[in-house]
């Protein structure tokens, strides 16, 4: 028999939670643990309002059918947006990339989440991601350019380099984000790919 | 005005979500995005069933008013099962001890838990402990030992000391857990504390 992993007593409820819990990225069988016992000890403060807040969201929130991202509305709140460049979509690979360039605040266009990048080694092809929709998009008209913010990664590249390809014969601009040093970086601990991207790419002080 | 956490777009309903996420012991700010996206893209494969199962454990799970153990019955399934020694009582500071004690399969009899353990700097004081509770299970009549397995730091030990001399009144034997060096642990890391502890408490080979 194998024993249960937080003891005889614990109910097949709380068993059920952890077992939940731990799904979650970052969290292990022990923290998982923690997380359930924090949970136990305040009902009513967090552990109804997050079951709550877990179940409302999910029935209201939805992938955008324009873009991707994930909103209350459909179409979202960015694709409906009449202050945001219409004429600029920035190309990503998933929802947390969007998050970051929204947090960041440095890009006013759309956006289109592609939901992964090509990968060869786990057999992800152009089928499995939002490329034809990228096509229609762009063949639809009104984007003048499209800026491939895709991870800086082999897979990521092979991504970008496939895309611009697609997007070769449309009448649109394709740009990609630079690479260089990051903001904050020492020298002495970038990889010599950063060092040799930074500096090829270097420009006038 | 401050610029929402994950972007202008997101909706009202994710950052909640993401804030009471945050909430848990090992998340962050940054880690409850990345599990909230998670459950954004699984809602009916992750971020429903654990909404349902946190709403059911949270009406269901109670703490024992015996031992102070959780479970959904009440008294627990410990204080109530027939082939646990009803003489011993092992004094732990919360439930996550009581677990970890389960899940070694050591001890055999009863638990009682504290909720906390004696602490000058933080203000907790014996009323604030299920001290009282503990005696009056001891002055019940029926227990021999009472194990006093409280964490291996200073307020842990200022409890033992304080349960000890509450206890001494009474007819039952007062034990502690043994403190040495852990199973597996190598001497050179160990703090000298360990070490003079392991040492005092020597035994024959």
């Amino acid at each position: 028999m194998i024993p249960p992993d937080h003891g005889d007593n614990a109910t097949d409820q709380v068993d059920r939670l952890i077992v939940l819990l731990a799904k979650l990225p970052g969290m292990g069988r022990r923290s998982a643990r923690r997380a359930a016992l924090k949970l136990l000890r305040d009902p009513a403060g967090l552990m109804l309002p997050l079951a709550d807040a877990m179940r409302s969201t999910a029935e209201a929130v939805t992938p955008c059918r324009v873009c991707g991202n994930l909103d209350t509305r459909n179409p979202c709140r960015i694709c409906t947006d009449p202050n945001r460049d219409q004429e600029m979509v920035c190309v990503v690979e998933g929802v947390a990339d969007l998050w970051a360039l929204e947090r960041a605040r440095v890009h006013r266009g759309l956006y289109h989440v592609l939901g992964g990048v090509l990968s060869a080694l786990s057999g992800v092809g152009p089928e499995d991601l939002a490329v034809d929709a990228l096509l229609s998009r762009v063949a639809g008209g009104g984007i003048h350019e499209v800026i491939l913010a895709l991870p800086a990664t082999v897979d990521g590249a092979t991504t970008a380099h496939y895309l611009h390809d697609r997007l070769r014969s449309s009448n649109v601009s394709v740009t990609r984000l630079a690479q260089g040093v990051p903001m904050g970086g020492a020298l002495d601990v970038m990889d010599d790919g950063t060092l040799a991207a930074a500096l090829k790419a270097r420009r006038p002080a």
